[in-house]
Order: C-alpha cells, then structure tokens, then sequence
C-alpha cells in the first residue's frame, strides 16, 4: 500500500507566546507526509527553490518518504510563510505569504506517485488538486483539504475538486462557509451531497468530527499542557489518518476510520508540542500507539449497569 | 437521595434565528431541576415576584419537584432576561437584565432543602453560594457554576466558593479568565488547586471536558441539525451530570462520573432542540437513555487488533 500526497514544501518563520523560530522547514506537504511515514510509503510532490538544500530534504528522506517528485525549480524560492499566533492559539494571524515557486506549479506525477492506492491533496489551489487527481486515476480513496481563501475566490473549482475526492477534511468555520449552513451537521450533510463519502471538520483545540453515511464520530483534542506551535497540526491530522488508512488497506468501514480519527488527533497532539516539524521528525511507533491508547482512555465510557 | 438547586427563577425573552419566545419560564434554577427531576428527588430554592404564577409553578411540580422553597416575595417581580442569538449560537447577547426579587435575595432553606445529599449553586452572587453551602452541610457532594461578571467583580468571594465544592462547572473561556492561565488542562489543574476533586468545562456545541485527579474526560455536544435556542443549556448539563450523580449514590468513581458527563451531554442536547423548558419538560426517562446510548456509540472506538 502506499500513499501520495501533493501540497507545499515551505520555510516558515513563526512567532508564538512559547518561542520563535526563522526559516523552519514546514509546509502542508512536510507536515503530512512526516506524519503518515509511520504507517507506510509515501511519496510526497511539491516544488522547491535553489534555497532548500540537502538538510532540509533530508528529515524527509530519512523518514523513508520518496522524494522524486518533489521539483527543484532553479533560479527559484521555496514558499515562504511568515505567521504568529498569540494566546489563542486556535487563530493563526499571518504576517507574509510569499508563493514564490508555488506561483508557477504544474505537479507532474512520476509513476510511483501516479499509482499510489491512496492520495491527500493538501490546501493548494483547487484546479491544482483536480490535475493531480486526475493524474492519480488509481487511487481507490482520495482526500482534500482546502481553505477560506479558495472557498472565496476559486468556488466553482472546490466544489468541483470535492465532488472527485472520498474525503473532506476542513476546518468547521469553513464547512459552513462553504456550505452557507452555520448548522455543522446540515454543513456536513451538505459536502457529502456533492460527492465525499466522508467529512471531517477539524476544531482545533477540540478536536475533530467525522460525519459519514452511517452517522457521526467525534474525538476530542488530546489534551496537553504544553502547546507550542500548533502550525501544521491539521496536516499531521490528515497524515495519520490516511497513513493509518493506508497501512489498513482492506475495507474503510466505520471502525477503521474511528481508529483513523484517533491516529489522526495523535500526530496533530505530538505536532503542536514543539514547533514545527521537530517532534512529529523523532516519533517512534511506539509512541504513537501508547498515545493512541491513552485517547481511547480517556474518551470510552460504560452504559450504566441497570440500563435495559 | 436528593439533590437541592439555588439559582434563578425567571422569565425570559428570547430571540434566535430560528424564533422567538416573550416571558417563558427560565432561568438557571428551573433548567437545573426539570433536568435532574429525570434521576429522582429535586429541592429547588429562589425568589419569585406576585407575577409568577401557577401555571409556573406547576411546570415544576408536575416534574416532582419541592418547591417549598421558592420564595414569594409580596409586592415584587420576578427576574427578567432579554437576549438574543444570532447564528453563532454559542454567544448570547443580553439586551435586558431586571434583577428585581433577585436583587435582595437572601436564601433560607427548609429541612427538606437543607438534608439533601447533593448541592447545586446555579450562576448566583458567590456570597449567596457560600451562604447556601453553609446552610447544607450535610451535603456530601456540591458543584457551583459562575460566569464572567463574578471574576470582574467578587472574585475573592468566588474563589472562596468554588474552595467550598467538590466540583466547578463553568465555561472553558471562564477557567481560563478565572486563572489567567490560557492552556486548559493547566488552568483547570489551577481551580483544582482550590479545592474541588472535579473540574468541568463547558465548550457550548463542542461539549463539555472533564478534569479529577486521575485524568481527564471529554465529550462532544450531541449532534443535532436542528438548534434553535441554547439558552439554559449549561443548566440542563449540571441538572443531567448531578441528577444521574445523586441517583447512583455510593462512590462517584471516574467511571460514573463519565457516565454522568453523558447524562449531562444528552440533557442539554435536549434542552437546545426548542425553546426554553419547552423539550426537557416533555421528556421521558427512556428518551434520555436511548439518546445516551446514542452518544456512547457516537464516541467509542476499539484498539486495532493488530496492536500489541
């Protein structure tokens, strides 16, 4: 089984109320292949300029994600992002988006990518994750993020592009304004209408909703008292969920995706403990499922003894 | 068993997106107790003025409740709230408050009152919670809720209350205001600190979390596509949690009070589905079982097999 996803390979310089850090390797594509590489093979596509070297392709590599397809553009700048969050760290503020190589991406799929059995189109501009969907003709279960800026002015390709995938995951504030609908579960009930077999809303600190045919699942955010940059926490989400998926292989029935809504607000949890891609990079498997466990800990309860 | 509530009893004006109701019965006491009239014997004591009447009162007694001890004030009117909603449903806007008999209310208690086993201090003056306590002391288990306006202006008299309960239940943004401290495990850790054993936060439609020595519990609200007035819905929560609570007796282990947060989440699912007391005053025990096994399968999930 294996896995591709397309999305930005980034610096980020961020600013929060625990630190700072300049030019950290980050981006939607990073953050979700880093957390999917403990579930299986995954090959990740995305541009870069002349300024990412070797160090920074290899905390990729080294967690055995295929970089072929990740593009160097020569004469170009990788995308930069700039942002800072103050207490609410729920709110993203940003202080400087620069596309840079990402203005001019045509993702070209080589064949190992191409026949992955499972595809995440990060948050990148929807004509972008129709063409790389188009090019995945194979994978039996597809999945998108996207974001408020497309939702306004790129409305007709996201609907189109979520009407080709099995899966959304959005923020909740997005699914209704995508939806019209401030109701989440109309919202939900909405997306679905348009193709996706599944909708996830993410909620930040509370953590996410999966609402499906057969009904509805929620997990809280795992609860830690040390947050310190919660930039990427919904691609780390998003790379264990599908990375958990894919090493599932076999039917997605409602069982296996709770499992995956637990892997999923694991990795986000092991993201926002440190900044960037510095925790989710020295993960073991172990440490994922003893977390994983303590969730299930904390969110099972028992029908009263003297229910009929 | 039984379980004594002090708080408001009132009329309230309500408008939301979805309708509006003048002067219904409300207030915080009166959605406490038709929650916890469900799981047994409910004391409930506030003032009321010469235009509460009998068709009020009866909407409480009809429930089984003692109201022995609300108190008519002759020549007096009583409590009045204005609000409305828009559609972000989680932020009341108060247009009007009118405290009248509230504003000298001085809480005696009957013995009825008094001997009950479980205490709930509704969202009142913390001195006339401290009053109330003192007033049961043989109340082996009591839980306050507050708000924004009593960390503004008693504070020293709340956290001298909430160092006299075993459990707080407030909003999560009010743990936070309350500590100053903007993590929430690390602020819920803080008011434990107080005193109580138990710490719950309120998070509207993502439910609610709870903290106690040994770890920590979350739930998310129930799912509902139809939402048309929360007002009262955090009462309803503690009149679901301390009703099922007080109808256990015996040791309230982690484990009941989770079933108790489920109590407490199905109750105040109920309570935003329509106006008012209009839903919780027409339930029946097994509508509230049967949501509750609902939630439990809404939220459980299984260690994969495959894990050591």
């Amino acid at each position: 089984m294996s896995l591709t996803v397309v999305g930005s390979i980034a610096f980020d310089s961020v600013k929060t109320p625990f630190g700072e850090r300049d030019r950290m390797l980050g981006g939607s594509a990073v953050h979700f292949s880093l957390a999917a590489s403990y579930f299986g093979e995954v090959h990740v596509v995305g541009p870069v300029g002349d300024d990412f070297g070797e160090s920074e392709l290899s905390v990729l590599t080294e967690h055995g994600i295929d970089t072929t397809d990740v593009e160097r553009v020569e004469g170009g700048d990788t995308f930069f992002w700039r942002g800072h969050y103050d207490y609410d760290l729920n709110t993203a503020h940003t202080d400087d988006t620069q596309l840079n190589v990402f203005g001019d991406f045509e993702p070209k799929l080589s064949e190992g990518s191409r026949s992955a059995e499972m595809l995440f189109l990060a948050n990148i501009q929807p004509d972008l994750q129709r063409q790389v969907r188009a090019q995945c003709e194979g994978a039996r279960y597809a999945a998108l993020d996207s974001m408020n800026l497309w939702i306004d002015t790129a409305r007709d390709s996201l609907l189109a592009a979520i009407g080709e995938v099995d899966c959304t995951i959005i923020n909740d504030a997005e699914i209704r304004e995508l939806t019209g609908e401030p109701n989440l579960a109309r919202a939900a009930a909405k997306v679905m209408e348009i193709g996706p077999r599944a909708v996830i809303a993410k909620q930040g600190e509370y953590g996410a909703a999966l609402f499906t045919e057969s009904g509805f699942f929620a997990l809280p955010g795992y609860p830690l008292e040390d947050v310190r940059d919660p930039t990427g926490a919904g691609d780390s989400f998003a790379g264990g969920f599908l990375g958990y998926l894919d090493g599932e292989g076999g039917d997605l029935d409602d069982a296996t995706l709770r499992r995956a809504m637990g892997y999923g607000t694991v990795l986000a949890s092991f993201n926002v403990e440190e900044f960037g891609t510095e925790r989710v990079a020295r993960l073991t498997r172990e440490e994922i499922d003893e977390r994983f466990e303590a969730l299930r800990a904390m969110t099972q309860f028992e029908v009263p003894a003297d229910l009929p």
